[in-house]
């Protein structure tokens, strides 16, 4: 994987005006409450992700890969610490507040990110449907009316086309590789495959944002309210790149039963594994609250 | 910790020309068996350190932190890549062979990047003394008249530099912050303290690249060969800059005594941990040998 060998050194610091998560926290930006919402979404997805990828560092099976999960895992916890210093902004919280102490049915990731890492074909089973949605999500909310939203989406969907590209090499190597390495890229792809309409189902407070948000239904199953909205586009575009992909992988698209989403998709349902992700994230900063030292 | 919030992604490929770990294994350039040798333990000391640092991820008491760690961690896998493939290309094996395939008495590791991490304090402790030794040994390795150690030297110098940065600003924070913060760090530094003097103990070995390597010892107590040196400063720029820092932290400069040193220091004794760290680093390398799948 050349693509990521030459990465620069992680501790530099940017040359740029990128924004920074100390800039939205200083900024006095106050998000609404259904901003906050949304970022809290989208930042606990890319929070709990970057907890799963993170366990690889120092077990993957090449010291180059180690390095590649490693770098991804840690842009995720940076997009993370941008949404939920947004988030927080609505209710006087701070990002740790945010992360560290909120109990398990608080926070609002979809299951995709949470299941298991599994064997290495199943972690980057997730992060093709991942990164290839989140592509589309960030490109499309570059163009968001909130100008927070809008400048945090430009900066990740950057970082994103880096994941996008890593998973996109990945399937193919594996895909096209040995019968083993077929067999199990598949499996993944199958267990992973029956979350992907969670990440496209619309919530109440999708009808609040419109302009703001990027809607996540093509069809607007899950929403009542008669209000002029902009079709979305970002299931199919998604679907499409993925499954163009997995062709010239020589991949099948799995033809398996979706999860049952709840009402209310990410209010309800969690997976049974945000309990254990949370406990191993959150135990030291709990055992010291507000610890400064 | 402000230096690393805006940091660029970590997997954007460097613009400039540097080193990769696929430039040395490509060069066809192959390091002499005692270049090899120094190169090995170089790169153990990287590479069991990023393991400890990556026990951080996901883990740290708030998320910039987390960051940080990580980052660093990642960094050092990086300096690893370089210097194990350099090793490598003395016995015709890889990087991977080399960090995947060697038992616990094989690794040339120091016992100071072994060690526990502890709290976040003792983890520190260990950073400062770990970070200041290593800018100073990559700075002398600058003008190595082995080029491939000297490039390598040049690209992670830069990156230490930051290690170094992040390890002086929490000794500070914690040295000035609460009774709490200052009684943690100090034990910390207790802690780590008796595995300095292997980091500067001379190996029959370095009377072999006399102008290739950084002599560690100043007073080359344990070579017995009359060669003409040139006198080492590694210890005194090292000490002199950490007993600066922890003067003005208003820390003690522990009073401890060394842990014992063998004879040949690092082909001998080893920590208690290194079965441990490797246990967790090389089991799924191990378990599908070769796959490349």
């Amino acid at each position: 994987m050349s693509a990521f060998a030459s990465h620069d050194s992680a501790t530099k610091q940017s040359a740029g005006n990128a924004i920074t998560a100390e800039d939205i926290a200083g900024s006095g930006g106050k998000a609404s409450e259904p901003v906050a919402q949304y970022a809290l979404r989208l930042g606990d997805d890319s929070l709990m992700l970057a907890q799963r990828l993170g366990w690889w560092i120092s077990r993957a099976p090449e010291l180059e890969e180690d390095i590649a999960l490693g770098n991804i895992a840690l842009d995720m916890v940076g997009h993370a610490r941008f949404l939920l210093t947004y988030a927080g902004s609505a209710w006087g919280k701070s990002e740790d507040d945010l992360a560290y102490f909120r109990d398990e049915e608080e926070f609002r990731s979809v299951r995709l990110v949470e299941q298991e890492n599994g064997d290495f074909g199943q972690t980057i089973a997730r992060q093709l449907l991942f990164s290839f949605y989140q592509y589309e999500l960030y490109s499309a909310l570059q163009s968001s009316q909130d100008q927070t939203l809008a400048a945090i989406a430009d900066k990740a969907v950057k970082e994103v086309e880096y994941h996008q590209d890593h998973a996109a090499q990945w399937i193919l190597r594996l895909g096209l590789g040995t019968d083993e390495s077929k067999r199990r890229i598949q499996e993944g792809l199958y267990y992973m495959w029956p979350y992907l309409d969670e990440l496209f189902a619309d919530e109440p407070l999708h009808d609040e944002l419109e302009g703001i948000a990027v809607r996540p239904s093509t069809l607007r199953e899950n929403t009542m309210k008669r209000i002029a909205v902009r079709p979305s586009t970002l299931r199919e575009n998604t679907m499409k790149r993925i499954e163009a992909l997995l062709a010239e992988a020589e991949l099948e698209v799995p033809k398996v039963t979706q999860a049952r989403l709840s009402d209310a998709p990410r209010d309800g349902e969690y997976s049974e594994y945000r309990g254990y992700i949370l406990a191993e994230m959150q135990s030291l900063a709990r055992k010291h609250p507000g610890a400064k030292w």
